[in-house]
């Protein structure tokens, strides 16, 4: 415990302790995690999760989706929870930190809280969020959507990935399946702890970001549509390669990027093609794009701009180029009394921070939607992430830990 | 029978009823065939060929690869047989002619040898090639190549499809691993016929071509390496993004065969990357492309063209790439004398017909290593192939299955 009065610290070494034992979870090729979720590491994973939670005496609910939600109780048991969380599933080459951090830091906030003998007034809860990333089912973030009422709960179960496997009947072989509903009740707030994925806390010496808003971010899936010949005679003006559209918006996408560089972004992800096989050309491709930059009038040029250039690449190509789903997230605003609360705990606390905006998408993101929401980061080294590579050291992730704890439990006590 | 003497002709009708008996078995999406090698259509496929055969009065022999040899006994066993191939398996998306026609019209000349008890000196041989087109187990033509002498037999056994599968493993599951030895016997000539899989026949009302020789054709795969990196918060400046590697090379390859268009080309059918998820740029890729020119001094300019090219590619995607594996095939000529005897036979049945290149890669190219050989195109509607909508006419087909079994003949009674 610190001198001042009131402000409360968590046990740095028993909170390493959980995230190492985490780590060794789903291992990837390189060091770092492939904990895809409703595999069996997920399964491995979650049921270490529950175990902890019951042992620092949560009550632990599942819900349909296989959200799970501990609760510690407050005085006031009629009052709507303060909710901390995260997730704990990762990319195919993910590293062993990113959401993970953030549910790990809430449970060793319950545990520092029963260890002091805290009680809050209102009840906090602690929840692992399914299948954040989208690496298996997409799209990313699915199920804290649903929980904010922004996608169907029995869509979502009916999903399937790459190999055709069905979320609900993956999430049910791995037991994982629960009873409760998704959403529908009230929250007092949420707050989101989250490694910053970037590298600006740590080149600027800062231990705490506090995310004001994203960057406006606009994805789509491309469908691109060619026709099955021979790759040998076939004679150019009459090849409809659904590959070379891909590769020529691929191209266009790249350089609206840097067009945009810095701040924007752009992105091309992931491209299948169908039969994708030597000796025939492909007739079916589909692209994953996404653009991003703090301006959202900018990055609406950029998608503009992209858009523009689809026709050139089909008539080119010799293909059909069609937009199949589109997206957006990063613009919302988090909450200012939130906010203040965290910035209040950063200076009790001492914490070096800044405001910043948010580049990746976030659970926290859906939130918003239905009640108050604060989103904070932590360092990571060189910015690196979603790479096995990915690194923290505790004492430049501890201060945001603190900094949760203290926010949490004055929300909590309010 | 034609009024000329010493004039054969097959039984259209039973050939044709034949081709679409085989036609009904690996059914593809849109009509045509997905029959993939060691698959259980082919087993199925291989099946009924071997009951035709013995039908036939052959003898069925399988060797180590699966290749499958049926004979027709001489006058004089001791001498090399005549040998007439193609291959029966096809494209994932592919038609129900292809190598297929070759197959089964070998199939009806034993049939009508028998029917008219015309005896051969030489014995006549028919095979079914394992895996010609390459869609399951790289590289194409491959037990072709082995029979010939240019590829190991173990090494091939090893190979594994896209899901690591066996090829070994897969043979000996559909009951084709036999026990005799890979070539390394004498063949007196082999002739193959096969489908033009481009529209030169169709376009100048001829119904055969005679080929000399190939389009001098220059394949690779490429290995791209980049970094895992969140698709979100990394900067421009910092993407290593395999896919964007990949597909600059795509577009420059695309370029270069519209360079050289007409008759150059260039193809890239196929791409994987890894790990090819949303929210993560891919770590690594790998793309198949070729080039093709009927001169061989131009196609290899369109790959020194292609070669200048990737470090620019690659500095500007910031990745690494290199030449994984690269193959030519294409410019071996066929054999005079057996050309000569293809051309008396279409003289003496009145068969109009042109000496060309071939601009795919065939069997045949293999067996000119070991033996004399032809390759003879019958006409395929508006030169589609490689898909399912693939077509042939009885009446433009027949002509050439006339000639080959002229030919085959006049070989085997030298």
């Amino acid at each position: 415990m610190t001198g001042k009065p009131n402000i409360l610290e968590v046990d740095g070494r028993r909170l390493w302790d959980t995230l190492l034992r985490s780590g060794e979870i789903g291992p990837g090729r390189a060091g770092g995690l492939c904990r895809l979720p409703l595999t069996d590491s997920d399964k491995e994973m979650r049921d270490l999760f529950v175990r902890w939670c019951e042992e620092a005496g949560c009550g632990v609910t599942v819900d349909r989706l296989g959200n799970i939600f501990a609760r510690r109780a407050g005085e006031d048991e009629s009052l709507p929870p303060v909710l901390i969380g995260s997730h704990l599933d990762t990319q195919v080459a993910g590293g062993r930190y990113d959401g993970i951090l953030g549910v790990l830091a809430g449970l060793e906030i319950l545990r520092s809280l029963n260890d002091r003998g805290i009680r809050t007034r209102r009840p906090i809860e602690l929840v692992d969020w399914t299948n954040e990333e989208g690496a298996r089912f997409q799209p990313p973030m699915m199920c804290s959507a649903a929980f904010a009422g922004l996608l169907d709960v029995d869509w979502i179960l009916g999903v399937k990935d790459d190999e055709g496997a069905v979320f609900g009947e993956e999430l049910a072989r791995i037991g994982y399946a629960g009873a409760a509903p998704v959403g529908g009740r009230e929250i007092d707030a949420y707050f989101e702890l989250h490694i910053e994925q970037g590298p600006e806390l740590e080149a600027e010496g800062l231990t705490l970001g506090i995310v004001e808003g994203g960057y406006a971010t606009r994805g789509m899936h491309l469908d691109i549509h060619g026709e099955c010949a021979h790759s040998g005679p076939t004679p150019m003006d009459k090849r409809r390669n659904a590959l070379v559209g891909a590769a020529m918006l691929i191209c266009r996408a790249n350089e609206i990027g840097w067009e945009h560089h810095p701040p924007g972004k752009s992105t091309a992800p992931r491209l299948t093609a169908w039969p994708n096989k030597a000796g025939i050309l492909p007739s079916y491709a589909q692209l994953t794009v996404d653009f991003r930059h703090p301006d959202k009038a900018v990055t609406e040029r950029m998608v503009a701009g992209f858009e523009a250039a689809i026709p050139d690449c089909a008539t080119r190509a010799n293909v059909e180029i069609e937009i199949a789903q589109s997206w957006s997230f990063g613009t919302e605003i988090f909450d200012q009394d939130c906010i203040a609360l965290v910035e209040q705990a950063a200076g009790d606390l001492g914490v070096a921070h800044k405001r910043m905006l948010s580049q990746a998408g976030h659970d926290a993101y859906n939130m918003t939607r239905i009640c108050p929401t604060a989103l904070i980061f932590s360092p990571c080294k060189d910015g690196i992430t979603h790479n096995e590579a990915e690194h923290i050291e505790l004492d430049y992730t501890l201060p945001s830990v603190n900094v949760l704890l203290n926010a949490v439990v004055a929300r909590a006590n309010r």
